[in-house]
Order: C-alpha cells, then structure tokens, then sequence
C-alpha cells in the first residue's frame, strides 16, 4: 500500500525531472492521485510510465505556452502546445469557468493536447462554484462504428458533473463503450475470455477473445450490436470525436495519434494532436442555486428510494462507487501491481527520484 | 399512400379547430409530418388522436402564452404554459440561437411542456444558421435504472445537429434505450419475442416478453445489463432528465405526468409539466464556417471510406437512414396503419374536418 502523499511527491518530483514547473507538476498529480482514489487505477500513475517514455522520445512539451487562439464571449479554442492532456484541459475548465460567470455558460474546444487522464476531474472542477461541469475527449482509435471492421474512433468518455445540496454531486463519467480497454487486459492475463458484446475480430464477427484488438479487432460501441443500439454508441463518441477535434483543430477519428512512444506517428494528420471539449454552465443561470439543489437532492433520494431488484441493495446515483472507492482508499492506501512498481522503480533509478 | 399535403392540411386543420392559431398549426403540423418523411412513425400522425384527447379533457392549453422567465446572455429558461410540446420547443430553439448569434453559444431549458415529438427537428433547426444543434426531452417513465426494479426515467431522447459541407449534415437522434417503446408494441401484436436485453419483468428478471411493461416491468436503459454498460445508459438518461427538468422546474423522473388522457395525472407533482433541454452553438465561435465544413466533410469520407464488416455496403453516418427514407416516402407517399387511419377518420367525423 502506497500512501497518497507518497505517490503525489514521486509524481510531481517526476514531473518536474522532465522540466515541468513545479506548479504544473502538482497539478498533474493532482489528477493522477485523482484517478487511484477514485478507484480508476487504469489512469492512474500507471501511466507516468508512458508519459516518460514520450517524454524521453521528445513528444511532449513540458514548458507549454497554452493559450486561446479564438473565443467569442461564451466560447473559446484553446492550443494545448503539444503538452500533456492534463495541463490544457485545467486551463480549458478555467476559461470555461471564467466564461460562465459572465455570460452564463463557457465553452472550449482543446487541440494539439493530449490523454487527458479521468474526465470527471475537470468536470468536477465545476462543483465548487456551483456550476454543472462537462468533458469529454476523443482518443486512439480503438473502437469500430456500427457495420465497419476497422477502428475508427477512440473510446471517447464522457463526464458530467452536477452539484446537490445535502446529498453528495451527481458525478457521471463513462467511456462511449460497454467497458474500458483495461478489462481486456486483465481477462487477458488471467487467461479468461470476455463477455461477447464488448469487442468483434478482425473480420467483425462477435468474439469473446481478449486479445482480439491486438489482431486487428476493434472494441464496439455502447450497445454491442446493432440490435442492442450499438449505433447509439457509435452515435455518442461520433459526437465526442467531433466536439473535441473538428471544431477544435485536433486529430480526429484514426487519425488521432498513439500515446506509446513505441508506436510510430501517423504519417497523416488531420490537425493537432488530441482534442477536448470542456463545458461549465452556472445554475443560477437557470434558478436560484438553492432551489436547485433543493430538486437535485429530492432528485437522488426519489431514484436512491425506489425498489431494488433482487440481489441489490439500492440504486447508485453516478459517482456513489467512486466516492465509497475514495473513502477506503484515503484511508488504506494506494494498491499498485507489482509491473507498475517495478516500472516506477525504474523510472526513479533512470532520474535520481527516491520511489 | 398519403401525400404530405394531405396529411398537413388535416393536421394543420385538426389543430386550429382545437383552437391553435393557424402559425402555431402549422408549425406543429410540419413537425408531425417531418417524423413521417423521416420514417419514424411513432412520432408521426399517429400521436395526433393522443393530443386531441389530452385536448379533449383539458390537459392542453391551445392559446399559450409561451415565455422567457429567467435568462442570462447565453442561458434562458422558458415556461411552455402547458401547451403542445412542439411550440415551447422550436420558441427555445429560436432563442438559443439568438444568443449563439450575440455570445457564440445558447442553451434553453424548458418547462409546463409536453411532448414534442422528434428531437433531430429542433437540432436541425440550427443547421441553416450554421451552428451545432442540440435538443433533448424528458418523458414518461418507462426506464428502469441499474439496479431498480421500477420505471423512473423516460426513453429521454438526445439529438445533435452538426452542419457539413459538400457532405450531408451529421443528425444524430435517439433514445438512451436499445430501442424504443413502438418496437415493444409491433412484436406484441405479431406475438413475436423481444430480444433479452430490452426489458426486465415486475422482478427485474431478464425477460423477452413483450408485453412486459404493461404488467409491471420496464425497458432497460442502453447497454442492456449492468455488464454490458447499462449503468452508462442510466447515466445518459439521467442527464437528460436533470437538464431538461430538474434545472427547467419540470416534473423530473417519475413525476413526469402521462401524455394519454386516459391516466390519471399524478397526485405528486415536483414541477410543470414535462422538461427540454436545448442548445445552438455557432461554428464560427469556434473556428471559420468554411474551415470547420471542409472538416466534416473529411471525418464523414473517413467514416464511410472504411472497411465495411461483411454483409454491410458501408458504414453510415448518423442522419443517413432517415434522409433515404424522406427521400422514398416523399415520392411515394407516406404509409399509414388501418388503426391510425380509423382513429384520424373518427377524428375527422367528430371535428367535421374532411380526412
């Protein structure tokens, strides 16, 4: 078990061995201890490995000039200087932020960015002005609309945050598939198979292989297939893709280049680098922010009061298992695999940072 | 067959003896009739002997005073005065877009409505001004979140409208469901099953049952079970409804009061009638129209350029089925049930209107 504040110095001191300052390292690891306390390990500081590998390879940015480059009064374009996702879309809920205050609601399309970690963090960025936050990003193609054999869109999250009054904010936050990427993994390394519905071969027939996107399969969209609406699925991160990368100037669709140093870039670009699409709307743009969380509350207690099917206890208002995830793990710690410490030890060998 | 005009005409007629003005018939009527050309007939003539019950016992108000009650420069939110679903919809578009147009982006959360048929009509609305359309509605419960063995949010539609160049425009516009309710309804009365991921019976229990629903069951929100992401389908659901109600004074979840005159209303109300939520965003606060279509234009030849899984001529765009069937039904007429063609007929008798 790894303490919070002991993973946060490793990865803010890493961060700044890269040449980030210190103010931007912190708020990075901000939103890597962010993911591990909400129990999201997969965006977690098992990504620092990553990101220091694009780093040494010269593919990230780490004294970006991060700036607006278009804005009316409620919108903005944001150029991320090919930087890390994190840096631009603090700065991206900022702007939007700022724009809601004056004119009700902000709006601000990111390029030349990168992966963002968790969307609900900068969502969440919103609460604490009583604002209802949005963000979604798109990502590496790994997903295959409805009736194509080949991946062409990422698995594109989407998040929404909503304050309440005495009960705890609606947190929605779902990548556009039925699950992540990082179920594959683990069935795969455990040797089991996966629930068909989640991903289709090479060919685009339904498999239960784990491994099927390393051989030229695709994940499908939320829905599965096309009798259960995965065209929906497609439908949404379609929307995710186009918010974030062709109204931003980003790459979009397959276009959208690897986060693997390993994995060569794309010889054709569409824009630059990843894109995201951030919102903040002020509730008192609509009603008095008590009355508000007034309906908000009566909102989660009516679907938290409703019968349960058999087997459950209640039903979960968006955000429950992550907040029940941070209670546990502020006070247990942090659990690492051992291939993620492994390679943070090295990492620290490689810079002189005590792990 | 059935020519637009004729169907129209009627509709326009039916809703001015009602006591609509002749502007407001006809812009319902146009409404009505485009869920037909679509091809979505569920939304089309169909409800027409719905509303003139609802009519008929005093649940519409036909002379609506339909008005702004709080706004800021990008937000507003506007009362229907319990009037037909169509009219407050197409007033919010109207003044989102009026304030796309002064401060880039505009958002209109609405209540004391009904509803308001298609979603994609309202979206679209913005595709002439060259912005990003969106529209949304809460409905009638129907949906059982993960977890719940009742009914607490409607099918909750989302439409986006995104203008393109040469290309058609992307029109994306479904329900948070695998399908919808009328799929339920076509197989009960062939006696077919349902396929197991579209429903659950009075337990919860997975079932195939079409008839499920009127026996105490409920639809499942999109991804199905909770292991094919049904909880992201909850999500989505539940944000439309938070939107469109719980931020409008709607009736928000169960609440939201029934639309066929022969149920009761509810004894408890948490709002004015039914709830939208609907939004314009002018492309070029974000980036040169001409750029931002070229763009499209691309991520659309993209899309349909992919390999297509076998058995499939190519992958599709969100819009594309309903623009072939307006382009089939518009030459050959619109096709109408024996059962809706008594009902209008019956209609037409007791109104003295010509069907």
């Amino acid at each position: 078990m790894y303490s919070y504040s002991h993973l946060f110095d490793f990865t803010s001191l890493l961060l700044q061995k890269m040449g980030f300052s210190a103010v931007d390292a912190e708020a990075c690891a901000r939103v890597f201890l962010a993911a591990e306390l909400r129990g999201i390990s997969t965006h977690g500081v098992i990504r620092l490995a990553d990101y220091f590998k694009l780093w040494e390879s010269g593919r990230i940015n780490t004294t970006p000039n991060i700036r607006i480059v278009h804005e009316t009064q409620s919108t903005a374009v944001v150029d991320g200087d090919g930087s890390i996702g994190m840096l631009s879309a603090i700065k991206a809920m900022e702007i939007a932020m700022t724009k809601a205050s004056a004119v009700g609601t902000g709006w601000v399309a990111v390029r030349n960015s990168s992966n963002f970690g968790i969307a609900a963090y900068y969502a969440m960025m919103a609460l604490e002005r009583d604002m209802i936050g949005f963000a979604c990003t798109n990502a590496s193609p790994l997903v295959a609309p409805t009736f194509s054999a080949i991946p062409m869109l990422g698995t594109n999250p989407i998040a929404m945050a909503i304050p309440a009054g005495n009960q705890p904010p609606f947190v929605a936050d779902f990548a556009t598939t039925p699950v992540t990427r990082g179920k594959f993994t683990v069935a795969s390394k455990k040797g089991e198979k996966i629930s068909f519905g989640y991903a289709q071969d090479a060919e685009g027939n339904p498999t239960d292989d784990p491994t099927s996107i390393e051989c030229g399969g695709s994940m499908l969209p939320l829905g599965g297939d096309r009798e259960h609406g995965s065209h929906k699925g497609y439908c949404l991160g379609a929307m995710v893709d186009i918010l974030s990368a062709v109204l931003s100037g980003a790459n979009f669709g397959p276009f959208v280049p690897p986060m693997m140093s390993y994995l060569p870039l794309l010889e054709h670009k569409t824009g630059e680098g990843w894109g995201h699409f951030i919102g903040a709307m002020r509730v008192d743009a609509f009603m008095p922010v008590g009355e508000f969380k007034e309906r908000m509350d009566k909102w989660i207690e009516t679907m938290r009061g409703t019968r349960p099917v058999k087997g459950q206890e209640q039903v979960l208002i968006p955000g429950d298992p992550e907040r029940e995830n941070e209670k546990r793990i502020s006070r247990e710690g942090v659990e690492l695999l051992p291939q993620v410490v492994a390679d943070l030890e090295a990492i620290a060998q490689k810079t002189g940072i005590k792990f």
